[in-house]
């Protein structure tokens, strides 16, 4: 489409869909295949058990769905509640928001604790809400971990505590669109019911796989959960799984063979790696915004996200503007304030295969972008910031020593 | 995966996914991309004018959904019918099965008339239930136009005609999976509500877009349908294209810019060529099939396929063993037969961006193989009556004139 | 381009350059690297080590060129040899032939033997020449292994006896441009001094290596050889393989990694099966031909070549019109006949990574334009010939067991 | 290769191979055709054009050679030369250094002007020797454009004055293998006799293409010229020119179609947007090389280059040391020193398809590479030195407006 090219590498920092890296854009450069055949299945179960491992989970069981985020959460939730259900559902920022309208939607009985957008979630009142819910009403609490809208991270450990202190059997659903697979993450020993993200995430793929992992109570309860589904069942893949050929329907095979490539690269670099990576990303970010002298969306320091950064621009500049110039005049692509916070933050995404040159470049890019828009920034001071706090961070590349 | 390689092409002969052709992987070996900056959205309003003449409408809305051709369906009823609702459905074969299995499990009312696999639906039966229902408690007429289990092409001018004749108001939902784009399809002609196909058949792409195409009388029972959905439902959409903005969640980048290449290749053959194209391909494989003294699934003419051609076998041969040697031996990859005709036919797909060398050299590997599993072919049979037929009919390709 | 496009894929069956496989193009599917960093030379050094299985050598020393089978040629003679050096060459066919100009334009003394075009090496002459040499005149045998034009398998065993009888001490020097990696060839026990192919033939690469492997005797001759050369020198490389950086100007990072994986599939097939598999697709070939009854042009059994089969046509059609109907009207590309028989024989390269069922959509193809070029082709009767063989012998794949 | 692996992409600035643009990987990703198809043919004749506008001359013949800037170096003059011809030739680097060896090499009787590096052309000489030389005896002037070792860019123009003014009837043959399509080249103007340059330099591809023009007098010249040659001859290409068919011996078609596409990204910026391009990014990079107190290899402003910089480090610092250190713990790819400043310097590589903010991460790794290895360096002092010349001078980019 020739109305788009620009010179040069395009630099993608909107929180997802992210870089693909050359190797997973290889692996999927190819015909379709028969899904049929004694392969893809050999693949298939090199995947199933292998993403586990990203989900920190050896008793879930996952699912490759072919759909989007939007989709994970359906099947989150239909395939585990039953119309009417009681759920507790965080309203945090835009993503948690489209959670709560679907599960509305769905016909749960969808009770919203709300914070301000670039909070966290208010766990107090979660721990009043479960302390009084002696019947155990609730069926279910629904998180996102990332608020990927303003750059908030939840404390999932936090929420698992609650719950145990309660000794509340509601099972524990979270969003991790914008975080596994870039953050810590820990299904198994956070309790963690089901669990989901999209490709186009930190796996760096693109779009196409929505990721679920479901516990054995998850599963369970699958067996009861009257809502209706059909696409989304996870019956109909559990018995392609004991058929062995796994697929209910047709997957994308270059996803399968993406997917394998994204697992490789991210084992290779060691999924520990991958995290302390992020954590040096969005550190390096934050210091970036501070020198420029710009607040971050994210109020506290407990809830700052590794993976993406809302920056919250003077009154008198439009985020909205900040983003458009990027794409015009720097083949820089920076994320939109949405909803309540549009024109009033931009977003920087950090998550995924990246690593700190390329964000270097984002920040010089970010810096002048605010001097055209009449942001009195000085000019490297951002990046300086991060150098200083990245050159005596970043480790050497385990390969290359 | 080493353990799958076989020297040469795979020769891929399932009725899907099909073989993608070059310039379409081409188009898809990109990284990712902002879907909100100005250039997708430009991208996407193309592709949904395009799409349209695939279908043959020009007052259809169509929706690019990040899923298969389960998700389609489920997208075609939950957005047009509400729960309890009576729909007349066809069973000729396992995905016309599948469909009701689904239209079951959303709650439909289904009146099932059943054929046997190898016919198709019996439109007499249509006629007496419509005429019988002068209080238009039918809402819905079901029908799979190619059943890609049994090589079935189902008669929808007619299933129209029958409509008209009753003046029944019925909506007319179609599941053109394995016909849209290869064979004639006349949406606004025929009087279609809702026509759905997926992106791996005939426009030769990877498995990730379900395409579904409402009319205006589809989109106006949308608005009152009950049954529940979220992630299919075409209002989120609709939403979006008025915004301009058109993707209420993240779409495959790759697979848009693949289905800009695959239209192209579309247009520029002309879809009437690609469609005569398919003729020529079906009809080739029958002729070859009746020269190796074999049956076609396919009980009348009228019913042929000109997408996929299911073979019987002797009763003494299990036709399995036909598509474990094509793939272990021939690094041939035909169709299983499925469900009730599971071990008696076997299937040879010649959809999508094929042409008539290739699907010879299929069939010479289809000879060799009945040789290996005994039954007495004359080799060379098959590919010379179909050759004798081709030779004839073949025209110039025109670019090349 | 669009003025080329046709359905489907090409059938490329010129005798290079031939048909990439997938797994081929993947791995050249990348962005350029510093060929000065520590990855380039690991890498080359594994191919360089490689490379020798392909030649059969263990005491040879490969060159890597970046150039084509022209530039082969000049590098192995301008090494090797002194202007005003007699050679001995063969004119055989059309390749034979233009290496020859080129031995005449680098001022050696060329002794040609010639014979009819669709016969080999008259080696009698060459044992009549070497008997008569006892002086040792003759620098060195210049012969093509395998001539391309006219599908010529010379006999190199054969060459080599005759020096040892004479116990002559000429340099022997080969062009397995279409041979090396497809038919049986051993430099090391036939005491070949140079090797030499290209990247798009038998390893199925692009166009863009030159392969040259040179003896012990071949370097040493390398170190007084007077003919003026630079780009070409092997001197220059020597010095970067001891060095460890290995280039002494810039590779295609792009075919490095492209031979990589090309010589993975030959080794994962097994370089004998890729022998095996060329002499099977060599005989099916020869098999059609007679069926239709057409003349090969190799006039012996003993000089049939498994990698291009020249057909004759009778005198009252013009191949070239074969050649064109068969781009124009079934995208196949076949050879045309060159310079002494243009217009009189058409080529099926049959080499590379192929199998069967592609060869056999070939012939069926075949038949049809002699069909439509008027000759009185019994369709499918080649393939017959070719299926009642090939279904004999073409064993199970071995990843596939 | 795994044990290169670093996440993220790879910051590739050497000068060369540089970095490839996204649709020309796309175009490049196919499989081989017939080159003596019609289609390549077509497409080659649209190249043949394009190219010459890339070198600015209408009157010259381009050659697109399967070979690399070495290979073109020889090209130009054993086409144009013989030997024991005198010609003048500039050492001022590695790279002239080289083509100086391989005239020699070549039997040219070299008259070398040899200035410091870090110094241009001594024009004043040349001027001198063609006001001695009245007898005509210098028969070509052969000068590298930009010398890639130390970042001198030359003067052409001045070069060409100096021959008219003293009507010196010599041969102008120009190395422009790191300026042309990104520097100031106007072949025509300057009467330049024989230019070259290589694919995989300021066009953007892999290696594998050397181009060479030549002007009617170079053209005429080679119709006498005695040098041996074969591959690299003209005379081949003249004669396949003449007959349409372009191509002596087999090109890449994936190099052709990978040209296609970058000169369609040249001509979609605009070739004087590109070479604008480039003098932003030489200037960003002077100016930070400032700011960080360290010299350019390049003595004066005059000679300042565009597409390369050559950095001077401290006496206390080992050059390689940096490139080192960039590669394994920042995934940046820097120059070496070469020969004399091996040690002393390292280079910036910023040509061929790159903007402005993937320069910036490039001098922000510089930085911190800097501070590892012992240089007293202030953090982002070189990015806001760029930034604030950038950021006033960085147009919007046109189709994107």
């Amino acid at each position: 489409m020739d109305y788009v090219y620009g010179p040069g590498r395009n630099h993608l920092f909107v929180p997802g869909p992210v870089n693909i890296p050359e190797p997973v854009i290889r692996a999927m450069n190819r015909n379709n295949e028969d899904y049929r055949s004694p392969a893809v299945p050999a693949l298939t179960k090199t995947l199933l058990e292998d993403v586990k491992k990203i989900f920190k989970t050896t008793s879930g069981t996952p699912f490759l769905i072919p759909t989007t985020g939007t989709g994970a959460w359906e099947s989150a939730l239909t395939n585990t509640l039953s119309p009417g259900d009681r759920i507790v559902s965080f309203l945090i920022g835009q993503f948690s928001l489209l959670w709560i309208d679907q599960q509305q939607r769905l016909n749960f009985n969808v009770d919203v604790i709300e914070s301000d957008w670039g909070q966290g979630a208010n766990l107090d009142i979660l721990a009043s809400k479960l302390a009084a819910d002696t019947a155990h009403t609730i069926k279910a609490i629904c998180i996102v971990h990332n608020e990927t809208a303003t750059g908030v991270t939840n404390n999932l450990a936090k929420v698992r505590k609650i719950l145990d202190d309660y000794r509340h059997p509601a099972l524990f659903l979270v969003d991790g669109v914008s975080s596994i697979g870039a953050l810590d993450y820990r299904m198994d020993e956070w309790g963690i019911d089901v669990s989901l993200t999209g490709s186009q995430k930190a796996l760096s793929l693109p779009t196409g796989i929505g990721f679920v992992c479901a516990s054995p109570k998850a599963l369970e309860a699958s067996k009861t959960a009257k809502s209706v589904r059909v696409f989304f069942d996870w019956k109909d893949y559990l018995k392609f799984y004991n058929m062995g050929t796994f697929w209910p329907y047709t997957p994308s095979i270059q996803l399968l063979y993406g997917l394998r490539a994204a697992l490789d690269l991210i084992f290779e670099e060691g999924l520990d790696n991958v995290i302390a990576r992020h954590s040096r990303l969005g550190k390096a970010t934050r210091l970036a915004v501070e020198a420029w002298g710009l607040k971050n969306c994210t109020q506290k320091e407990e809830w700052f996200s590794d993976t993406v950064t809302a920056v919250v621009v003077p009154p008198y500049i439009d985020s909205s503007e900040i983003v458009r110039r990027g794409w015009k005049r720097y083949n820089l692509s920076l994320g939109l304030g949405l909803n309540k916070v549009a024109g009033k933050v931009f977003r920087i995404g950090h998550l995924g295969n990246l690593n700190e040159l390329q964000l270097l470049g984002c920040l010089a890019g970010v810096e002048m972008i605010l001097k055209d828009v009449g942001y009195p920034v000085k000019l490297g001071s951002g990046v300086a910031a991060a150098c200083a706090y990245l050159q005596n961070n970043i480790p050497l590349i385990p390969s290359r020593i």
